[in-house]
């Protein structure tokens, strides 16, 4: 019921995981169920967008780099470098978890929607993150 | 265990959806459950909010206009209209999903907690919206 | 499967819970399962965050504060105090609830994990959490 998977991530950026999730819902084998997405980590996030146009990905990205800038005079977490402290509001900002309802063995998507983690560091590294398929009794 | 309805929506706002959800809750029966809501679009959202003074509502939209506004010129998005990227950002910065404890057959929600679907784009539309109620095994 | 939790607070600040749902899923005694934690207010919120540096918390408090200044002149919900607007568009950009799937009869959080309930209101005051347990059928 958790399979946990390791996402490599090559610096900031939202890396789509749709494709990972789904294959943990197929081997779950439940027609209906409940999907949950979570991140073990807190300078990563999780988010459902649209998947069709990347410019979407690329404005997200730009937005969340205006709203949260590296070395603001007032940041006191500094050790970890410039990019830390920003990528921790990020992900306060978004999602740790992301729960999507599955109907008939699949999960409830809209058209348009896709699953992403949210690397907010600059750093090539890789990330863990569970998913949960739990079928009612 | 998942019931689908559709929102019709006349632009921008919040509008509230607690009776949906609580009718889906009814229906499935179960005295301790999860239920969870989850919105099949990118371009509006979910929020846990009060339902009380209508005040509220009316400065949280006015809040996410300023901080994500129309027609910047860094946008890169723009094919689909000037409130579409601005959508998109809104949505990110709430909720797709929201999860409920079910307790006693009702919704766990506080005194003034209403459930609402943030619409982000000026149009009038329809929203479709997933309601999953999960009962232990 | 449902147990409720009165969390005191001292005004403004991120308090960590991570303790309380723990007890919880313990005393749940389930091996895999999904805990969720709910917080039943619209003016704080919940956050899963760093909890090794402090400055972590300091910083993300600091943050959110310029993000959402008390006497914007726009705000039309001023009856409830200088900090209440604010605090339900905190909230509103935060999180009302946070699953986290359990493995091995543990939350699977990680290292540098904890569960922090996000006080938005100056007075002393507090807050109730629910935390659900559920396994699958």
């Amino acid at each position: 019921m958790n399979r946990e998977f390791e996402i490599p991530v090559q610096g900031q950026g939202l890396y789509e995981i749709t494709g990972k999730v789904e294959e943990a819902v197929l081997a779950a084998g439940k027609r209906e169920a409940l999907a949950t997405v979570f991140i073990r980590h807190t300078s990563a996030s999780l988010v459902i967008q649209e998947n069709a146009d990347p410019a979407v990905l690329r404005d997200l990205q730009t937005f969340l780099q205006r709203l949260v800038p590296e070395n603001e005079p007032w940041y006191t977490h500094v050790e970890e470098g410039a990019d830390d402290m920003p990528a921790h509001i990020k992900g306060a900002l978004t999602q740790t978890h992301l729960s999507i309802p599955v109907v008939e063995g699949r999960l409830a998507l809209g058209t348009w929607q896709g699953i992403f983690l949210w690397e907010h560091r600059h750093r090539r590294s890789s990330r863990r993150v569970v998913v949960n398929v739990l079928a009612g009794g």
